[in-house]
């Protein structure tokens, strides 16, 4: 069961009581321990119970940062980094209590280089913050979760969404971090070359790590050029299995589609209802290219070819921006129809991740079992990739509907697993997949723990989450 | 200097013959104590003086390494895994002594995935042997570090190469790992979902790592189309500077260029001789392009338009492979065109890799260093990604002509790491670039000493290599 992993551990009272003390005669009023400020601090969209953390403290520069970890190294006291809290699998929790360390404030764009396609920004920077500044230099950063998370917090759960087909995730745009680690001192784990062979890869070793090693106080980021152009599409295909055959032959087939996004006939359902629409109620694929005004063109008449094959119904496009809006007003409020289908439950937002052959079979399966139980969930995912999302609605008051939600997430994940798959392909371990990490990576959590033991000795950074120790 | 961190260390004198003769009691012949043999297992196409092992053993399956590592921990003795030999820095020199292990006959392809472009090759299976193996199958392995090395000495290495530009390092293809790990226990990282965020990212801490954290078992990879069309192109540039120049605004236009090669004059002229052509003797980019006959058309034209805005000369272009080969034969046989300079010389082959916006600056500040200082060095740049490499001539049978070359080489990567790059883009720092790593890394050192003392306690794989511990 999911929620067993979120029960409150030891807390080292003393410890936090001088750490608070400590850190409000150095920081005055950037220092919070109402009770709103740490609800504000443990609730997110997530459906895991909040654990507030004992306190907020808000660094403005790396040098408060390293300032607040050698106090909380030296008092042994949990300090849990937090973005903007769009995690959605209980990270920002805080059940050994502790301080939460908010790096809104650490919201400058320190660098932006165009000759190099990179630039380098505090972790507080948001995604569409960035992309705001980006704006006049041509470039953008890619990765999109959805949420207009911090880039820190990107960073830290490994995120990607809609477009890492094309761009890849996390991973794959940072160039090099600067951490500040046990102890409080700031390391750099790269510079700026676009590749490097110089010893053990710290930079991918931090990302997706969770916070659990160190805090991250700058993030040197990969760019790409603006698109010329920018079409949409939307097909409807009269199986899954069918959509998703034309999704694995347009990958073999090299078009670079830049986001090529599945809703399950529910989700369509729930969408033509929410949004207004009347597409048909079928699987249904949206899709997006990038490129020149030839390449898009030429990019969608070879999707509409492969979708022809599969049985796909009309293939809608446009390279017209608004008209764009439009066909992809369904994906681009999945979340609220989702919502919408049953206003008083809440949504457990999922996701697991599957070879690419194997998603039809996993989402097929997955809808059987939805059935099955009697469950309201619709399905939307990044197909490209093998990332589904189910938006299980429940009732997160009633006992036995969270006891059958759990049930349903535990299965999903054995599904995925039996698949050659993995219980989460961008929301991260956090509380709620810690149960499916040890039947996924068995023995690998050995090392996992040998490198938190040996990085954060007296366990400080957010503790309790990924794996037990 | 580089050669003072290859000094020999101290040796487990007792432990090393208890296992040397255990694992001749296990594995027979395929344990191999001969001083050719040994030789064998410590020489490679490196400047740097061999340090033999004790002994060679022949591992065929993932099961007998376990048992070899078993037995190394139980009596502390070094391993080093050998793959083709073909690393730059010493990586495979013993300077603990210890056991060699050839994984050369775990050398069968596991498994290929078509629907996933994805397969499982045991790590002994070299890139030309893959490729040969998959062409039937339409997809191909990208990775191409010039030498036939093994798939998992490409993983531990973090090889990339000329067409990293487009396909990425093997830090972007390898999915997955099996490791045997110390103990003897073998260990998965991943499974083959295209991407996870389940956990620290164990993949990337063991790509890259050397042979330093455990034994490769076998290699998950991502594969690639073979693409229907393959063109080439070689175009002269009055200076370094403008060749970057075009190389970074075919990079900044989108241009998906699977090679831009640069090879300076000095180069030119070498191949020129060596091969028999008569190329201008002037900075010159070697291109390739992949795709559709109206892609690399395309993508040629808009390279060309470039290139003349920034003097280039003609373009020569094909789509036809066998004048590819001609047009590309200079690049072909950079190698032995540096040797034919000097014949009687050694070759030392170094890389530094920078932002490609330093590209032109490292490079001609190199080239006034080897007029300066008297060198014959030409330079051979995979130019899109800001990674160069050296081939400096010198004799190493003298001892004043190996300390010019050291003190080259160190000012080479002091120059690197001045411009935000790094000591080594892809040959990796193995024992050569050791007095470096501190210089560009710093406090990071200790992280990777803390992930190394974590993983592999009693220090038996490979030690001496990437850090002093």
């Amino acid at each position: 069961m999911a929620l067993e992993a979120i029960r409150s551990g030891e807390r080292n009272e003393a410890g936090i009581a001088a750490v608070l003390r400590l850190l409000g005669a150095r920081f005055g009023p950037r220092v919070q321990t109402g009770q709103d400020m740490r609800a504000q601090h443990a609730h997110s969209t997530t459906y895991i119970p909040a654990q507030l953390p004992d306190g907020v403290v808000f660094p403005e520069t790396a040098g408060e940062v390293c300032e607040i970890v050698a106090l909380a190294s030296a008092h042994r006291v949990p300090l849990i980094a937090f973005g903007t809290g769009s995690s959605l699998e209980g990270h920002i929790n805080a059940p050994h209590g502790g301080i939460s360390v908010d790096l809104g404030r650490m919201d400058r764009v320190l660098s932006v280089n165009t000759g190099d396609l990179d630039c380098t920004v505090e972790p507080g920077v948001t995604r569409e913050a960035l992309n705001t500044y980006l704006r006049d230099t041509g470039l953008f950063f890619p990765i999109d979760p959805g949420a207009n998370a911090s880039i820190g917090g990107m960073a830290s759960t490994r995120a990607s969404g809609t477009n890492a087909v094309r761009y890849g995730t996390m991973k794959d745009n940072v160039l090099a971090l600067t951490v500040v680690t046990a102890g409080g001192k700031e390391i750099r784990t790269a510079h700026r070359a676009k590749k490097s062979s110089a010893g053990y890869d710290l930079t991918r070793l931090f990302v997706g790590a969770e916070g659990t090693l160190g805090i991250i106080t700058s993030v040197t980021l990969r760019l790409q050029g603006i698109p010329e152009t920018i079409a949409g599409g939307v097909c409807p295909f009269p199986s899954i299995s069918d959509a998703c055959n034309a999704v694995m032959l347009t990958i073999q087939s090299g078009i670079p589609v830049a986001r090529i996004e599945l809703l399950d006939a529910l989700q369509m359902k729930a969408s033509n209802a929410y949004s207004g629409l009347n597409f048909a109620e079928l699987p249904t694929l949206f899709l997006e290219f990038h490129g020149s005004p030839d390449s898009v063109a030429l990019q969608s008449k070879q999707f509409a070819e492969i979708a022809a094959d599969f049985g796909g119904g009309a293939f809608l496009w446009t390279a017209n921006a608004q008209e764009r809006a439009t066909l992809w007003k369904a994906r681009h409020n999945a979340y609220w129809a989702q919502k919408s289908l049953a206003p008083g439950l809440a949504i457990l937002s999922t996701d697991v991740c599957v070879p690419i052959s194997r998603l039809a079979d996993c989402v097929e399966a997955t809808q059987a079992d939805i059935l099955a139980h009697g469950l309201i969930a619709p399905i939307v995912g990044h197909a490209g990739d093998g990332n589904f999302h189910v938006g299980l609605l429940f009732d997160d008051k009633d006992t036995a509907d969270v006891a059958r939600a759990e049930d349903f997430v535990a299965r999903l994940n054995d599904r995925a697993l039996a698949m050659d798959g993995t219980c989460t392909g961008e929301h991260g371990i956090g509380q709620g997949k810690m149960p499916f990490l040890e039947a996924e990576l068995g023995g690998a959590l050995d090392l996992m723990r040998q490198v938190k033991r040996g990085l954060d000795p007296d366990n400080i950074f957010n503790p309790g989450k990924i794996f037990s120790l």
